[in-house]
């Protein structure tokens, strides 16, 4: 029997009372020891769901579910440290480019990342689409390469916040998911128990991100960084747009191949210019750099190359093959390419992001379930931005298919809405929290 | 993969829009078919507890219970049959001397009882208490022994509505018992499929109560009335005071010993008196009395021992000891009993009957998960009323425990409620629906 009686708990919620830290975690830590079951804890999903968490028991929350698990520590290195967590986009290979590119500028990022679940793409996926790229270590060869070469990009571990791992399954199937309560726990347990210092959250807002509107969205960046300052860690956030791609490419190789670009000093300006803004927030909040200085160290580590060769040695210190990413045609490759063309001309007016996502995933780029096999090699190529102008005809992308698919070339082209305009593209950063 | 998708089905709710009946008849069927996990059936629940069943969704509800087992039906058998289902109160063990004694009237009772339901206790819990006596017994001996002695009182079988007895299990552990469109399909479903052509309900209103308000008993017992009639049975309903323990035991074998204690002349006045408006009821609403008759029927059968007689032949019949109910000590018996005495003089003004339920529970009495076993010895004797005016000192109730437990003791006294005075003395009948 344990301490506490979760038909009581469950009734407070129900109820709409506050439950007591005390209380809130030993029901996760009961649930850990599988003395509470599934059909209690979803009952009081659905209560909380419904009743709300205010903001001192979010923050208890997000202590009960870091606390079931291990905590890394990575002060006895001697370096700052610092990580960054997007809420999920479509076509986001940010951390690819910014985790070596920080560990350029001397800042340890000991990066636990997620795989692709829904319409968005996830980083391990994107690793492993390099050959050989390993993305479990154990913590004794975490600790090592960080020490190293100052960069690790692993997936979470058993025994990094479990109560969280079954909670978030739990949630995904009793349609209690979206709720600002559940979402900030959930990412600041995991990403507080990987150890860096400063976090910097990079909160997507659009047609592409799970927060549609601004007013949401910023109001999301400011929870993640009072609960994570209520744990000790300096925290920032930027609220940036998801109404269309980041980037050109979308799928696991094809982003490998964006970031290779970006990390050589080519690349889309979104994509160079957003990494560069959160690169330059993490020295700063990590105190690396000052606020001042912090923008001109992270561009001077791009363009000099150091962060691709932190990259390359990052891909072989993780088993990866250098050469698939060093030389051209390296990376996997889809063996048909399609155009989607513009059926009027016109102005790009919107892009269906989360759509273009769930394509992507249709095409065997992502996974529907969580046993299900990701295609590295399949994707597409967004050519058109918001606001341009287009004919008939014109290319607004190409599909990388693992076999001819004209419905996906028809899925693809409904995404693209053209009319008179104008258009206005989009702010990239849309809001800065710090 | 079935039909209906169940996190469509729970963020329907979530979102307060109404079930169809179709769509609530495949969930309950599915969920009895185990493609519904439990997980996923409470936190519909829970949305269902916050958001509401309206009258419809309530009848479709009733009907997926009862469709998903078989049905009785004992017109074969030539006589008239009632059952009586009381909501839930503390010490409220009538269904023990009210079989009986209807069978002894003539009248078949063909009873299905539940278990101990939050803190209140179970009919099944206090039979079970009898050594050897069995709550189980297959169709054709039902049959059998009704015909033979009038009367059964058996558990939910397996296949008499089983999805009731799934969802009424998980609504226990999940805090999601008090709502009248959960309770009136739980119960019209089983008392509908258990045969009877008349049904009495007997709605507990007050602190020991599921209904606290005279206004919402009166309600659910017109809804309970409706429903029953909406298949086609006759019904009636009594709305009857549970401000304080009927009668004076509380505990499973405790309740069986006041049981006997009624059946051969004496007991607590108030679970007499209550019996016979009940017995009479049924006789009536049955058609084997005259309503004038009936009340001289009943306790003409009770005072002349041919109620009691008829219990001792029931206990036998399902393999119960005679002699346990028999003699004097027969009954299990708690190792410890211990005064609880008024800490001062006044009048008995309030008793938390609610707490002293819970009490029971805590102290072994009842269950707090499904999988709880009972002891059937422990529970408490309350020895004063509302009203009564006491002395600092007197005993208000005796525990009977396991083992020694201060703080039970404390508690028990902390539910009465002492002051300066008046205090009526609750009227037992408040309402008569018919």
């Amino acid at each position: 029997m344990p301490v506490l009686d979760p038909r009581e708990f469950i009734r407070a919620k129900r109820d709409r009372r506050v439950h007591s830290a005390a209380d809130l975690r030993e029901f996760i830590a009961a649930y850990l020891r599988r003395e509470i079951p599934d059909y209690q804890v979803s009952a009081w999903l659905m209560a909380a769901y419904l009743n709300g968490l205010d903001e001192a028991e979010t923050e208890a929350l997000t202590l009960a579910l870091l606390h079931s698990g291990r905590t890394f520590d990575w002060k006895d290195l001697g370096r700052p440290s610092a990580d960054k967590h997007s809420t999920g986009g479509v076509g986001d290979k940010i951390s690819l480019i910014l985790a070596p590119l920080v560990a350029a500028c001397g800042v340890l990022v000991p990066m636990v990342s997620g795989r692709g679940l829904g319409h968005t793409g996830g980083t391990l996926d994107k690793l492993e689409s390099i050959p050989g790229f390993r993305t479990f270590l154990e913590p004794d060869a975490m600790r090592a390469q960080l020490d190293r070469i100052g960069v690790v990009m692993v997936g979470q571990g058993p025994d990094l916040a479990p109560a969280d791992g079954l909670i978030y399954a739990l949630r995904d199937v009793t349609s209690t998911v979206e709720r600002e309560y559940f979402i900030v726990p959930s990412i600041v347990s995991k990403k507080v128990a990987e150890g860096a210092g400063a976090l910097v959250y990079d909160v997507k807002c659009g047609s592409g991100a799970f927060m549609k509107t601004r007013a949401d969205a910023v109001h999301l960046a400011r929870r993640l960084i009072s609960v994570t300052r209520s744990l000790g860690r300096r925290a920032a956030a930027r609220v940036t747009d998801m109404n269309q791609p980041l980037g050109v490419a979308v799928g696991n190789a094809l982003e490998v191949q964006e970031t290779i670009a970006v990390l050589r000093g080519g690349g889309p300006a979104d994509v160079r210019s957003l990494t560069l803004e959160l690169a330059a927030l993490m020295l700063s909040l990590s105190g690396a750099a000052s606020v001042a200085e912090a923008p001109k160290r992270v561009e001077q580590a791009l363009d000099s190359g150091a962060a691709w060769e932190r990259f390359v040695e990052l891909v072989r210190a993780q088993g990866g093959d250098p050469a698939s990413v060093e030389r051209t045609g390296g990376m996997p490759a889809a063996p048909v390419v399609v155009p989607v063309t513009a059926a009027r001309a016109g102005v790009l007016e919107t892009v269906d992001s989360f759509a273009l996502g769930e394509l992507v995933v249709g095409i065997g780029g992502g996974r529907r379930a969580k046993e299900d096999k990701v295609d590295p090699r399949v994707g597409l190529m967004v050519r058109r931005r918001i606001g341009d102008r287009v004919a008939a005809g014109d290319v607004l992308a190409e599909l990388h298919l693992a076999k001819d698919d004209a419905g996906a070339v028809e899925r693809a082209r409904a995404c693209f809405r053209i009319g008179e305009g104008p258009a206005a593209a989009p702010e990239l950063v849309i809001e800065r929290v710090d």
